[in-house]
């Protein structure tokens, strides 16, 4: 069959030039006579892939020598552990508690330590993030957590909060889909398999000194400072992931990198945005100032017709539209990876299915 | 060009019709419009692959109900800190030192409690396993720990330790090479990177009841019973790693199993063994006993021959014949996908070099 419009939340869609190029190179890469993934990770070819990658992420994201940028297994999951047990280091951490992800990040947190949630969109049902001044940070917190895009909510922290301790962000749905600054943040990462990779995989992106914070009671393979010393190749690495994650990020240098994708981005959110609001018909779900430009979520006039927009799309070849069942209702994710074709299938089909149940 | 002989000792050969149906469907699996790396670890197609690989897996290694199968994230070496974090529980364990492997095990494991070396091969550099009267085993041990194939020393258990503890065993390098009775267990591990998949994931196969002695200060996510209760969904998967792991079984399947690629794996290992012991041009590393099916060790007469025996090797497009740096010499990994014609094409060029250079 031809290939659909992928609106899944993650694993999600990949750009199809990555998908044809690894498919090419499936049985021998780059001349070597294997396939990548019949390859040493300590191999030469195999080293220009991890550095080739590494190089491209801190191009495209701004990254100065001050942070490591560490591939690593788990996806953000592992983070939550793996982030407390190295940077608490016996003092409690604040967290921003703005949905589905922030809260899994707290959960975890809480085994570690001191955790002291310093405002929650309970009272909101997570439709939007905080102001400014609608928190109080504590002076003596290890560090700031929050999740800056929620894949689940639709919503995203247009600015970021100002902190005086790090400031740690949970990117996974929203990596390299927008410009920012790097320099903000003490510690970045995203599971892979939402805007740059395949699952199995994450990236984070930390200040150097804070990996130097966690005690040597914490086992080996959880520290940070031991995946920096050794470049990602402490233990073997995912490396079909890695090399996915070049390709992608080649791609997106060879679009215009960051600036470029996120204009992109932004097209194609106002373009769905904007059919959502055009009628009463849909109801969004995210608070306008939040809304997020890589998880759409809106509803029907009711949950029958959900069922039935999600049936009716599926079949149209557009996939991976029902909302989390914990918000319910429709989303579509649109990832860096999910062309402007896709949007406009989406609108077109909108614009019928209203026309024969509106 | 064309594939050469593949004797890297992990990541590692693939099978060829593995990787030409990996190739065929990378854009569109099963007919579902989009890459397997695309889609949803939560939807009908992946739960099939998933499904499927558990059941293989269970078929090939006798595993019954007692047991979860379960694939996580971060290779055995992830594992060597998730093991005493979860059955420890207070008590000290017993580890038998092997080698390079084994030893990374205990090093982690003493971050997280007491271990007791029960042997340690150092004084014979490592080139044998222990007869079972040359350890004592403690009565109150909680778990009794090997690596039942040590890549890098290219040893094996031919039989395996008799323990009233639960025996835990690192099989990353012999995983589904031969037939053992998975009851004489408590755990097996294995990073698929060597005998069943790509790198980025880990088999486990623990007896369930052992899963419930992790405290509950543990994170969440290096849980054991997390997993089980998920059925390795608690986070997002590897799913390319565990497609490729399900297509692997499926063809080791239709060989007739693990006991039919015993036998050619036997057959290999004697094939090239007989060629080393064949002439004092070669030197065997491991003693004879416990010669490892997986990981054959040799030398040239010196280490000068040795580095020309790799390079014209690799010329000849036989890779990945270097030994370990702590080793030296020469090492020929030859996992269940290593086919018989490598290991002819092998030897032949042996016999060339022994000619000019003996």
């Amino acid at each position: 069959m031809a290939r659909v419009h992928n609106f899944c939340a993650g694993p999600a869609a990949l750009p199809l030039p990555v998908l044809e190029k690894a498919q090419a190179e499936l049985l021998d890469f780059n001349g070597n006579g294997m396939s990548l993934m019949e390859m040493s990770h300590r191999s030469k070819a195999f080293d220009e892939v991890i550095n080739t990658a590494e190089a491209n992420i801190r191009k495209l994201m701004g990254i100065s020598d001050d942070y490591a940028v560490l591939f690593l297994q788990g996806g953000a999951s592992h983070q939550f552990a793996m982030l407390p047990m190295n940077l608490m280091a016996g003092k409690a951490a604040d967290y921003i508690n703005t949905g589905a992800w922030a809260k899994k990040a707290i959960s975890e947190a809480k085994l570690a330590g001191k955790v002291n949630v310093v405002w929650d969109g309970a009272d909101d049902k997570y439709n939007r993030m905080p102001k400014a001044d609608e928190y109080t940070l504590n002076s003596d917190a290890a560090y700031v957590h929050i999740c800056s895009n929620e894949t689940i909510g639709g919503i995203r922290f247009t600015d970021f909060p100002k902190t005086e301790a790090p400031l740690i962000a949970d990117m996974s749905s929203e990596i390299m889909s927008r410009e920012l600054d790097v320099n903000q943040f003490g510690m970045i990462y995203a599971g892979a398999q939402k805007n740059i990779g395949p699952s199995g995989l994450a990236l984070v992106v930390i200040r150097k000194d804070l990996a130097e914070r966690c005690p040597e009671t914490a086992p080996k393979i959880m520290r940070y400072s031991t995946h920096i010393a050794e470049n990602s190749l402490y233990n073997t690495p995912n490396t079909w992931g890695i090399y996915i994650v070049k390709l992608v990020t080649d791609w997106l240098l060879g679009l215009g990198g960051v600036s470029a994708m996120e204009k992109i981005n932004e097209e194609k959110a106002k373009v769905l945005y904007d059919a959502i609001d055009g009628s009463d018909f849909w109801k969004p779900v995210a608070a306008k100032e939040y809304r997020s430009t890589m998880n759409v979520c809106w509803t029907t006039p009711n949950e029958e017709l959900d069922a039935k927009f999600v049936k009716e799309a599926t079949a149209a070849n557009l996939s991976g539209l029902k909302g989390h069942r914990s918000v319910g209702g429709l989303r579509a994710s649109i990832y860096n990876a999910c062309p402007r074709e896709a949007i406009d299938a989406l609108v077109n089909f909108m614009k019928e299915f209203e026309a024969k149940n509106g």
